[in-house]
């Protein structure tokens, strides 16, 4: 492969963008808009996503009249209002009037309610009218994600008619993978893969031909649920239906490629105490105010980790090694916690952990932990002792050690199954709940336990 | 909806697998069987790793004769061996000689050596050329995804030429989604969405319909890269060639969902300090194994962090609210650090922090950080001038604050740059090092100004 190639097709080098300030600098619009719109709107998109602020506005002036709509449709949800902003409304309507409905959605729902007003005011009535169903639909729906222009034929047709028909209708997407077939009351009861239509003679009825097992999405599934559907059925796409089972429009995979990759994002990024929203194009002040919630609940539940020290200020004061000691067995009660805590929860995102091996998941963790604990109650409490030659202190560090990793495998696969169960997410909260019990009972047990045994 | 038609297409309810128990308790065989058969491969495979072990063997057995071979396509890595133990080498090979070759490749790949000789050994000679060719392909490279059996046109035909080809030919994939063009050197040079062929009249030649930028997918690429390109240019199949150019075959987008969700597994693993292969149905030991690894080196950095507390023990002795206090100063720091570092971590996982803006990024962290250093600082140093009735030491666990979160916020945009830069994965030991060095950097910045100020 030559180098070249690889690189046009992957992200866009930095030299691009050099090459349009250069450009600009020496006042050659035309050779700076001829650069920005050799890049494939993907990459333009990265480009626009990356740049500072006052870069990205000189770039949305050298692209624009007009826009390429699927430039937009690619940019990150959190700088469309930026560059919206700077294309003004009415060109910005033009782009959007341009998209497919889902992609339209896409952008529009990504937009202020002001801005997003004005936008739909500047579209004709029935792209309108369209996007405004789509939005009708709850936030994450399956409803949201649809293309409402679906390939949809007669289930009395033969291959032939299919074929003669896509040659001359006019209005069908751009794209398509399967075709549906539908009833009298608009209802999807089959679906072919086109490369199967291509390899059937034209006489033969669409019936014959139609996939038996139908994957039927529901307009208010939640989009999470559409992925692990698409996923577990290796689907290119899937026909949506309304409350009464007619068909709406259809879910194609590259939407849920992106719902994937999303859903994950949120739970990578819940589980690390940040917002789900926190985009890397966030701006300062948000990114500050949504990490400051989690870090104050941090900040309470360490705070509570303290008071449980201060019970035992007078031990600390006669045996100083304890305050030295004691932050071993939290710090590896909270990494053991969370290790069993990440494998609980993605096993609960993919399905895999469910109500029915649940006291399984519960049994492999607690021996698990029960083997790293006696396996570090060991190494620790050789250390103590070596350390401050004391081998009551050692004994005294190895059994709080033992109990803490085994409270933090008990906490980590049990804490997610509990919230799934009582409707939250498991991902958030999980950690920072998780961590202040490794804390607390790790001080508590440790210092207690020298209270008790060693003055 | 009805109720029925979403778990039917959704997981197996558990329902189905009490009542194969209670069949096969009756001794009812043939009813297990056919209820197990009713189940949808995915589905089935999903209960075959959910079950335990002695449920999973009595499961393959009436599941056997013949066993399809789309379970064993959909089954976890982890699982598939066992699976294969109980079917025995000649009823998987028979399996596997039925899978298409990228299925085969991921089934065979899964298998420990001499189970893999043994199954590769039952298979027709072709077929396990064929497979030994995508097993030569480095792991986790475009070759071991790719599916060998692809539809190549010759760039002079037109599209009835290409129709009837379609219709006559033998030992075509069974679906697929785009034609590909090749030159004399079988060089793809375009690429055919389906539904254009469909939409386009008979006499219009092949080359006048074809796709002008085609993303072409070396053999030896990372299955990361050829994720990210998927994603970004909404890909549903792409050409995958070798050295010179000449088409090998062609992936899939259902692969690279596979791709993507591993990928990110291995992110969230990493990240939480459990090794990529933690799967949730390894076994009891191997996980015991590389959770004990990362404890270790968690270990290794707390006891330095109490090195680091010894420092200091005649200060503590004299002032035991330090002892008190010091695991806020640490906690606060790993939190934030963690959140930084998640956010680093994941943006340069989607190529969203290159080089090219790294210093913006890390300014941004500074500030965030800063802001939230300042905010905490206040908040702790009243909590403990209340506490102790002492501004002097409010006073200094607000200074040791703010030190220690912009050192975590800085620590935790920069580490995952320069792991990157120096060829680490960045995802993989950042969370050990960054809490290591807030927890050293908390400890001493806290104790020393204590020491320095207070006494």
């Amino acid at each position: 492969m030559n180098p070249d190639r690889n690189s046009e097709a992957g992200v866009p080098p930095s030299a691009v963008l050099a090459a349009i300030s250069r450009s600009l600098d020496a006042g050659d619009k035309g050779a700076a808009r001829r650069l920005a719109e050799s890049l494939h709107p993907a990459d333009a998109a990265d480009l626009l996503e990356r740049v500072s602020a006052a870069e990205r506005e000189r770039l949305v002036d050298i692209l624009r009249e007009p826009f390429d709509p699927d430039i937009l449709v690619e940019l990150d949800d959190t700088i469309v209002e930026h560059v919206v902003d700077r294309l003004g409304t009415e060109q910005a309507a033009e782009a959007v009037a341009a998209m497919a409905t889902d992609d339209a959605v896409e952008v529009v729902e990504a937009l202020d309610e002001d801005v997003q007003q004005a936008v739909l005011d500047g579209l004709p009535r029935i792209r309108r009218t369209r996007i405004r169903e789509g939005l009708a639909w709850p936030e994450d729906s399956a409803g949201r994600l649809m293309q409402r222009n679906v390939v949809a034929l007669r289930d009395d047709w033969n291959v032939g008619q299919a074929i003669d028909y896509l040659r001359e209708a006019d209005g069908l997407p751009e794209d398509f993978f399967d075709l549906f077939l539908v009833d009298r009351g608009h209802r999807p009861i089959g679906a072919i893969p086109l490369s199967r239509v291509l390899r059937t003679p034209r006489s033969a009825s669409l019936t014959g031909i139609a996939h038996p097992d139908l994957p039927i999405i529901p307009a208010d599934m939640d989009q999470e649920e559409v992925a692990f559907r698409f996923r577990q059925r290796d689907l290119i796409s899937a026909p949506v239906v309304d409350g009464d089972g007619r068909l709406l429009g259809v879910i194609t995979v590259d939407d849920v490629v992106d719902v994937i990759h999303e859903e994950h994002e949120e739970d990578i990024m819940a589980l690390a105490g940040v917002g789900a929203e926190d985009n890397f194009f966030q701006a300062i002040l948000e990114t500050t105010r949504s990490r400051f919630i989690w870090l104050m609940i941090h900040l309470v539940a360490a705070i509570a980790a303290s008071a449980v020290i201060s019970l035992f200020a007078g031990t600390i004061q006669e045996l100083v090694a304890l305050a030295i000691l004691m932050p071993i067995v939290a710090t590896m009660g909270g990494t053991a916690g969370i290790q069993a805590l990440t494998v609980a929860v993605r096993a609960i995102a993919v399905k895999e952990l469910t109500p029915m091996n649940a006291m399984r998941a519960i049994r492999k963790e607690l021996l698990v932990s029960g083997l790293n604990g006696l396996l570090f109650a060991i190494l620790i409490g050789g250390v103590a002792w070596a350390w401050f030659a004391s081998p009551a202190l050692g004994g005294v560090i190895a059994l709080a050690m033992a109990i803490n990793l085994l409270t933090a495998g008990f906490t980590g696969s049990v804490l997610p199954v509990v919230l799934q169960r009582t409707g939250f997410d498991p991902a958030v909260a999980s950690s920072a709940l998780l961590t202040s019990i490794t804390d607390v009972v790790g001080f508590y047990v440790f210092l207690g336990l020298a209270a008790a045994l060693l003055l």
